[in-house]
This record gives C-alpha cells, sequence and structure tokens, in this order.
C-alpha cells in the first residue's frame, strides 16, 4: 500500500540526519520521543545523533526498504561507514565496517 | 490494515522460536535466508537460534508492536532476559536486561 505522505515525511527525516540540519530536527521528531523504550526527548535525541556523527565522522543513513502501515513506518537503514574508535563493543578503529539496522516509529501529522 | 493471515504466519514463527520447536522452523524461514545481508541459510539461521538459547537461557521473543504492508511485516520485539556471559560486548554475567529489537522481513505463501 503507497503511502506517498508518510514516506515523504520519513524521507524529508533522513535528509535532515544525513544534512546534521538539527535545527530542522523537532519538525519530524516529537519531544515525547523514546529511544529503545526510555523517554529521551528531543534534546536526548538530538545529543545521540550528535555524539554518532563525532563517533563516526562518515555517518550516512541509506534507506534500503521502507514500509508502512499507518500510523507506522518500518524502514531498512544500510550504513558502510568508519567509526572512529570502538562501535558495539568492538575496537574498530577507523576501520570499514557494514551493517543494516532495522526501525520502527509512527509518524503523526501536526499543525505545529 | 489488518492482514489476519500475514500476522497469524508471524506470530506462529514467534512461538516456534520461543518454543525452541527446530524442526518446524523450516516452515517459517526460507533456505535463501539473509541476515543482516548476509545469506546464512535455513541451518546457519537454525544454529545463531541455538546460540542465543545457549547463551541467554530464558531468551523470550516478547512481540510489542507488528505492523504489515504485505509481503513485509515489521516488528518491535522486547527482551527481558539474562545473558550468561558477554552481551553486545559487556560483560552481563547473568545480571536481567532490558532491550528491544526491531525486526523487518518479507513473508510469502509457499505449497511446500
Amino acid at each position: 500500500m503507497i503511502e506517498p505522505d508518510i514516506f515523504g515525511v520519513y524521507r524529508d527525516y533522513i535528509f535532515c540526519l544525513n544534512s546534521q540540519d538539527w535545527p530542522k530536527l523537532g519538525q519530524f521528531v516529537h519531544d515525547g520521543v523514546r529511544y529503545n523504550g526510555e523517554p529521551i526527548g528531543l534534546s536526548g535525541y538530538r545529543e545521540m545523533l550528535e555524539r554518532d556523527f563525532f563517533e563516526i565522522p562518515d555517518l550516512y543513513f541509506n534507506v534500503q526498504l521502507l514500509i508502512s502501515d499507518p500510523p507506522y513506518v518500518a524502514c531498512r537503514l544500510s550504513f558502510e561507514c568508519s567509526p572512529k574508535g570502538k562501535f558495539l563493543g568492538l575496537h574498530v578503529n577507523g576501520k570499514r565496517v557494514s551493517f543494516t539496522e532495522n526501525g520502527l516509529a509512527p509518524i503523526f501529522e501536526t499543525n505545529s
């Protein structure tokens, strides 16, 4: 089922991340955002992303698959990047790594 | 959009995992299965699960959220368990941990 709007919003969100356009993050991420079940708020979410880009300078979110079951979207993101130090407990030290990650989140329209 | 069949198949798959009913795994997992992009085959998939249950004896897959955009399903699984040794690079040593994981997979009907 194609949902152009929900997909468009999600792609704009990924573009915002890849551009590290943090002032725009609030257009996509609600202040009640949770990460792995923990309420971290917009500021905590932004800090997490800024830390990710600091630790992985060439971080790039690549959308491999995007599906929608409103209000939810799910995506498979793929990464090819070079974390500076440790990554997932491994001493990567700038070596190139590839991995995928699945995301699942509700998307709601707001007037704000 | 409610898709009872696709959801039913997915829940039966999760029941198969939680029951560690490995002879039935082939009813749910295709031999061309990939894990994080790597082709590991049904036998590799089973070995991975058997290793998971060996390292985490009280492993239990709890479906927190399940959405469908045929032929795909996406789910958020939550876990509360006690890995015996290291887990994600951390020395857990039997302590109780909670985490969530998102999954995304195609479901196809077969006649086999």
